[in-house]
């Protein structure tokens, strides 16, 4: 099935079949598109966490407002980005990439350092600004993927960010929580499920110039 | 071609051809992947503005700290989103749902008022941090269909929004641009097109739980 006819087959999921569980080789995949998404300067700012453990995921219900979902669901995803930008993350992707390509460290080096001058003096709440935006380029992805491999999944924002980060300890990583994406099969009856997609027509959504 | 394989065959193109030209079917396809990404609480508080006019890219390039590509492209595709929340935003899109659906108008009445007493009170600029992450979905969507159609894309952050905001009169639309992505077909040329793709490996990535 094409991008499109995915996107039209997905729905945000909200009741799971609690019995159901997504093969490890979809899981991958799914994780596998957000890794490849492009972000800014290349920079991959952000990180997928793959929750299984049941404990763990009901301890995150309180902290997603009740929603019960994040324990029903198979896996549990959590987008986070990084908390600010520092000179050794912007250094390690660059010298990761030319060692790559084969070519000498510090090749990028001038572009590096005007990236390093952009983002360093910011504030970190001005850094984190722009990290989470990476974030939901990789979320996009990881929903069309899921779709693919006819996943269903529930984009969430509605949790409580320092919660989550608290309990996973993001703040010792570098990171702090964006989204949430649980993966899983839909129970049928769903009430979302026969519910027509709803968007803005393409006359009131593109402007043309 | 997979999602994961569009993903691998991509890459952010420097150089464009501008004597090809992307095919009308192309670009809607593209900009209906946009269309029909997901959204926090279905707002989609973002837009496409597709600019094919010349003198209006030319126009840009200063905008774009001098990048030749968004005069050399074939479409250029700026992606803008909501400057800020209002009441009838956010009543049009659950009115146009309810009218699709076949439901009274006002029967998500109580999750409305929950959204514009979430939003309402901020900040325009705090409203903006959310509704420019909305469009991230819609991009990393539409550079994955550009993917499939087997056009190239680069996105784009590196320019004036403020400036660009000015030249397209977005705020008179309720708007302000977020990113930019041209469209078209690689030059031969391009020093980028025979590069390894580099992302860190899955095991930097993934964090398991």
């Amino acid at each position: 099935m094409s991008l499109l006819e995915n996107l039209q087959w997905r729905y945000a999921t909200k009741k799971y079949d609690p019995a159901r569980k997504v093969a490890q080789k979809d899981v991958d995949k799914i994780v596998e598109a957000a890794r490849l998404a492009p972000t800014s300067s290349g920079l991959q700012q952000f990180r997928v966490i793959v929750i299984t453990n049941q404990e763990l995921k009901n301890k995150i219900v309180p902290i997603a407002w009740g929603q019960e979902i994040v324990a029903e669901c198979s896996h549990l995803l959590v987008f986070a980005a990084w908390d600010r930008y520092t000179e050794e993350q912007i250094d390690q992707i660059y010298n990761l990439t030319t060692d790559e390509r084969g070519l000498p460290r510090g090749r990028f080096g001038s572009y590096t350092d005007k990236l390093k001058a952009m983002y360093l003096p910011q504030t970190a709440e001005q850094n984190f600004v722009h990290t989470a935006r990476q974030a939901y380029i990789g979320f996009g992805l990881a929903i069309a993927q899921a779709a693919e491999q006819k996943v269903d999944c529930t984009p969430m924002e509605g949790f409580s960010t320092d919660d989550l980060d608290e309990l996973l300890n993001l703040k010792s990583k570098g990171l702090k929580s964006v989204t949430m994406l649980p993966l899983g099969y839909r129970e049928k009856s769903d009430w979302l499920a026969p519910m027509k997609k709803v968007r803005n027509p393409k006359e009131e959504f593109v402007l043309e110039y």
